[in-house]
């Protein structure tokens, strides 16, 4: 059997990379699969690492990227998939369809690839209402033109009751590399500035109101959305874009440690500088929540040049999407690496990843 | 709401020209979906004519293809996606994940496109033995390197117990085009013969062995296997493949009336043509199943021209997987679309999909 940490890149010494943020519990221990192996955090990591990586391991895969990067008659493209089972199906700001268009489009995007194509692989539990399909698709579609992509292919399986839940969607999709940038965490350089792009945890949130039957002031609602836009932007600009993420499962957090990790590098950042929104903060509060950790489907970071850290930003605010884009932090020495917040009260602490499972099917 | 029959083509004078087949219940009826929308008859094709083709109408999607055709980048690519669900997730011959890769491979072969790359989106159920995950991304492996290709991205969900079934695997995949030729069912041409690669059923009753927990003097095994080759060795030969299709859910029969429809078509086939192993045909008699509408994994059927014939078969032939192909039919006038089989006694009957499920979750 391959070790757990066979994916991993040893430093010189012999010690992992990682050891610093590594949990300490290895998949091969648990003899079943946990709902916190879906998590984002370090269980799901670890899963990756422990499972999948041994078995497939190539470059494209350990990467770490939102997508792979391929060559293919010439053309350099990226490809992505994603599998949804969020719950509920409908939830204040989209539904199971907006969430997987925009989601596979967001992970092409973040390759620095312009969105072309869409997949969908759709399996259905036995009463399942055709009503509900009908407004999930037109979602799709809606979503789909917002991002200027075409579904062109799909497939369809039905489960018996009580062996599925309503409706899982799994996306993939192509984008097309117009640019000779290498957009990925290992293009990430010492002194980078980090862009966030707007305001943090609202998906997550809105799930969860629906989910507890909360009712706040104002209803939260999902900023699920397609980021694109966002990155044609940068492109135009002329930015020389070194990474992007999308602040997804595990939120703004797991995203910046992921980063970190894939790059061996040290990244800061000032939590007074993380927008968040004061209902969310306050559902967050109410429900034992850091905003930090929870998933958004319509945020990105984007790891860019210091020197082109306000053209950057400038460019992401002329997009409503990204209106709040602001620096909040940049990426310090190589080495062990590791994400410090600077806490709004001035104190320094590391950041890692969740061990497993904050929210459980966000997404 | 858009009409059920909003995806076909009216015939001249009105009529559409798959009423001669058409199942008399559109979907629209059915307020919720059943088990049958999934088992690859009348009613899933309802289902995609009557929701997801309104809602995505575009001409790679009306193609009923196994795949999309698109280009990008001056590339001419295959494009496609599945869902797996089989139930029992192990079976004679394979297990989900080499049917999850080899099914996405043979689709983008029926497209006539080299495969070259893999995605695969997993949805576990909470209490998976990690044992099991392991045994089927080593098979997912395996079956990649016999088919050449690489997997290069996915993704990895994780639903509660009750709320799956056990393992869901989505892949999607890209291919090359690599000739001008147009293979698809649009290409279809009267007096066209049709060739079968080999004998057919056995996947289909591996399953359902499994699952009834029958044995029969010799264990029957299933047929998964990867296609590509035998594409391979038709273009090398020279061969103006017209259409090619791999004969999952719904069988040889089924396959037949895709054709038929999609290209408007009378196709004539013999049954004493079509080998049907002596075991399957034992297991289909007693378990009331007709082997030409049972699944397949590793069987196609192509659309020559009726001079290249035997040259095709030739060509076929040099491939194991193929050894034994043959002419079963040819394909008659255009016109109302029809399927006609002439039976081992001489006698001729139209020949139609089923109209909802005859086993359900067999890929």
């Amino acid at each position: 059997m391959t070790k757990p940490d066979a994916g991993k890149h040893p430093a010189p010494g012999g010690t992992p990379v990682m050891e610093g943020l590594s949990c300490p519990v290895p998949v091969s221990d648990y003899p079943n699969i946990l709902l916190a192996h879906g998590g984002g955090g370090r269980l799901m990591h670890q899963l990756l690492e422990g499972v999948f990586l041994p078995a497939f391991g190539n470059p494209m895969l350990e990467a770490r990227h939102d997508g792979a990067v391929v060559e293919v008659g010439g053309a350099r493209l990226a490809f992505t998939t994603d599998a949804h089972v969020v719950s509920p199906l409908f939830f204040p700001g989209g539904d199971i369809g907006t969430l997987a268009v925009c989601g596979t489009v967001n992970d092409l995007a973040m390759c620095g690839a312009k969105p072309l194509y869409l997949s969908a692989a759709c399996i259905l539990e036995e009463g399942l209402p055709v009503a509900d399909l009908r407004r999930i698709v037109s979602s799709m579609r809606s979503a789909a033109d917002a991002a200027g992509v075409r579904l062109v292919t799909g497939d369809t399986k039905v489960v018996g009751r009580g062996k599925g839940d309503g409706l899982f969607i799994a996306t993939a999709g192509i984008g097309l590399i117009e640019h000779k940038l290498v957009i990925a965490p290992s293009s990430v350089r010492p002194g980078d500035a980090v862009i966030l792009s707007g305001d943090v945890g609202r998906h997550g949130m809105a799930i969860m109101a629906v989910r507890e039957g909360l009712s706040f002031e104002s209803s939260i609602e999902s900023d699920t959305a397609p980021l694109n836009g966002v990155v044609d932007a940068l492109l135009a600009a002329g930015i020389s874009v070194h990474a992007l993420r999308d602040l997804t499962r595990g939120g703004l957090a797991t995203c910046l440690v992921e980063i970190a990790e894939a790059r061996g590098v040290r990244i800061d950042f000032d939590e007074s500088s993380v927008p968040v929104r004061e209902d969310v903060e306050g559902a967050c509060e109410m429900l034992g929540f850091d905003p930090l950790y929870v998933a958004n489907e319509g945020r990105l970071i984007a790891f860019v040049p210091a020197e082109q850290a306000d053209k950057a930003v400038a460019a992401m605010r002329t997009l409503p999407v990204a209106e709040d884009a602001r620096v909040i932090g940049r990426v310090g020495d190589e080495g062990r690496p590791c994400v410090v917040l600077r806490s709004k009260i001035g104190a320094s602490r590391l950041v890692d990843m969740l061990s497993g499972e904050q929210l459980p099917r966000i997404c």
